[in-house]
């Protein structure tokens, strides 16, 4: 049977891309389909733009925190135009990278438009009416934003905003509800804070990026909500417009352990998670397995969607879509990965899936690496702790706020992971993931160099915590 | 023959507490003589004071970047005693740490008191007329500040300073002639100089922090010359007092290729390197070799020092006195080993010599890791390099200025070492020198998690640039 390409790549994120180049690479013809804008979510509306109005606001903290030092500062004023200008001139910027990248692809490979399934092999769109046929496909569509029940009868009011419709704004609004207390409700909710936003962050089950290790949770939530207005163990119930001449407000109730309350607020931010983007794909034409949210169901391994009959499956995922560690560097190996195998049908490979890392860029920042608090099982592991409020450099700098926990295996002695609420956690990350990735043990990370003074000292206190658990076994 | 004690150190810094608390924990009797006051060079004037100035800079420093955020400051003002009162406030407190530390010392272990050799086993102080025996001897003397032929006319004027004597001021002065570049002089320089104070920098041979990578010295040069009063290739010529009414000021006159220059400065701050202390200790009154500087020829795997005669030492060294790596955590690792050698006489062990690594906290920073550029071997490394100039994160945070270079063998594609200067260096350094240690080939450096947007991925650029010389090969 002929088909129009070996490789048919649906979505054309960071996940997508990867998958493309990764066919190409090996020899095949293959194209890429986008329904929307070229661009990635990460350059977007994802990694790049947050870093961006992060960037500022840990300028204008540090102001703040100059007094301490001995320097005296009269006024600080954040200009709500400029912050966004840069934050947007900046971001363009990194999108044009992409579609520079994009616009290298070869024409005939790249396909807009949104197409649907009309079996194992048959993408069709019905307002291109244009039939794709291939042999393969990576499904690299992405996720969309989740929209609370609540929130949903004023969707049409223009005031409830997604990571997307935010990094569009030209100035920075004088008041914002966050809600959601995951990885971006926490950034942007901190950084919107401090840049002088009037910002309240509402979010469920004391989450604080997605942290699980008891300890360095509860200290987490003590940090952020000394200088936060968090309210992280609440529900929003109720959300409505008021008018007052031109001016238009959004009004926030949300209960906290009984407590009702609520406030006016120019917009919101929804950041309460996201839902794969499969709707639309019609992937019940197809003989793929779909779970009971029509998401399909796959092989963490080779990232093949399983099928419903025995046949080998002829459809990868790979990004967002999967929900699995929804982080650009995963992205980018799943979208190799589904690419090879796609390209290699029926001599699929199982990925080497690598030590997870997560960084949350608050500050203090979040870090989840290796194996987590969750992931533990009792008895096979010790913890190793270091509070950073007296940790030497943390101090110098006035950085001394947090926790880390690294958990050791007791019976390898070697790294697992570790959970952190500190200081410069996005380096202390690398260093740890990599230790696991090398199998590095307790006793060779004492004997490791040091600097001093350094965070990094930090680690080394910790690691002298847990060897004394391990010694005492 | 029956001594007062097993092991005696001579020096209560760094290295010889590490090696007196080693002699006692393998069971020996030791004693620890200090000649001056307790509190380690890091603590008093070292690695924490300097530490707390470039704090003070950076959150000056960061002001005057926020407009380029959108963040706009009135006024800022240095308020020049309570920069140097944190300063002295947090570094006492680091001091007290040390001092505390001291005072659990059992108190017939300790001696206060100058002390020299009278042979091989004894120790006599003059003005204590007190004789100290032991069967070994530790020297951790440190050492003391060189000072350039130039500057000793105006020494009794008590307007050069060293960095003891600067860390004690009260306030910070008005005009500073910091003489020279190595990391001592960047890092103070370049603090002083963001305080508000009118620094100029005099160093010889276009040294910046000890760089030997031509590329990245160029670079660093082209940096701090940048922002700067920094004349690093030049040779001081003269220094002389000027007297006002009250006033007294300094001029130093200094040529650079060929230009005669001269400024007035409140005070000069003399960092042109250290010589070991030895020379009130008598060392010729033992069988221990010295060199023509009349410094002990030791062992730098056993820290022995040599004798004349065939008979195995019973001196070691450790610390600063070595002038081998003059950085803490080298000092901390040598007071152990010379402690443990010292404390098992006769059966000395060699060291297991760490990765070295080194960093200069100017902004950016400067790193010297594993083998730097004057160790390798024509033919036998190819270099990765990364520009910060366009790098990402770097870039996000406005720190985007510097060069990493990677060396790997060719032979066996191992990270070798790295030369830098560019933003976050001190925690790339650990990075580096943990892979190194851990023998990482540049194959498994490019499967490492790479968090985004993080300054990392600059190493993995690095790593890329590296690999396509390897391959052509």
């Amino acid at each position: 049977m002929e088909f129009d390409y070996d490789v048919c790549v649906i979505g054309a994120g960071s996940a997508g891309m990867s998958a493309y180049r990764m066919a190409k690479r090996e020899g095949k013809s293959a194209c890429l389909i986008e329904n929307n804008l070229y661009g990635t979510k990460c350059a977007t509306y994802g990694c790049m733009p947050s870093k961006l109005l992060i960037a500022a606001a840990e300028s204008a903290h540090s102001i703040t925190k100059a007094s301490h030092f001995g320097i005296k500062v009269d006024d600080i004023q954040v200009d709500r135009n400029a912050v966004m200008r840069r934050v947007r001139q900046e971001r363009e910027r990194f999108v044009r990278f992409v579609v520079d990248d994009v616009h290298d692809f070869p024409e005939k490979d790249k396909i807009l438009g949104r197409y649907e399934f009309k079996d194992d092999h048959t993408l069709y769109s019905k307002l291109a009416e244009r039939t794709i046929t291939a042999k393969t496909f990576v499904i690299a569509t992405g996720s969309t934003p989740f929209i609370p029940r609540v929130l949903k009868p004023i969707l049409s009011e223009d005031i409830v905003y997604d990571t997307e419709d935010f990094f569009n704004l030209h100035i920075l609004p004088k008041s914002v509800a966050v809600i959601g207390s995951g990885v971006i409700g926490m950034e942007l909710g901190q950084a919107l804070s401090r840049l002088g936003v009037k910002t309240t962050i509402i979010g469920v089950r004391n989450n604080i990026g997605a942290l699980k290790d008891p300890d360095v949770l509860e200290r987490a939530n003590e940090i952020f909500h000394e200088e936060l207005n968090l309210y992280n163990d609440a529900q929003v119930t109720n959300a409505y417009i008021i008018k007052e001449n031109y001016d238009k407000k959004v009004v926030v109730c949300w209960n906290e352990n009984g407590t009702e309350h609520s406030d006016e607020f120019e917009l919101i931010l929804n950041v309460t998670g996201a839902r794969p983007n499969v709707s639309g794909l019609e992937l019940v034409n197809t003989s793929v397995q779909l779970d009971e949210n029509k998401v399909p169901v796959f092989d963490l391994n080779t990232l093949e969607c399983l099928r419903i009959d025995e046949e080998s499956p002829n459809i990868f995922v790979a990004g967002d879509v999967m929900r699995y560690r929804e982080i650009l560097h995963e992205a980018i190996w799943e979208g190799q990965h589904a690419g090879y195998n796609a390209a290699n049908y029926l001599k699929v490979k199982n990925r080497n899936i690598k030590t997870p890392l997560s960084v949350v860029f608050t500050d203090p920042q979040v870090l989840m690496v290796g194996q987590t608090y969750r992931n533990l099982k009792d008895g096979e592991y010790v913890i190793g702790a270091i509070d950073f409020t007296d940790q030497g450099r943390s101090r110098i700098m006035l950085k001394n706020k947090g926790l880390l926990h690294l958990y050791f295996s007791i019976e390898t002695r070697l790294l697992l992971g570790a959970e952190m609420c500190g200081p410069d956690a996005e380096h202390l990350g690398h260093l740890f993931a990599w230790a696991i990735e090398k199998k590095t043990t307790i006793d060779e990370m004492l004997e490791m160099p040091f600097y001093h003074p350094v965070i990094e000292e930090g680690v080394r206190t910790a690691c002298r915590d847990a060897k004394k658990s391990l010694d005492i076994l």
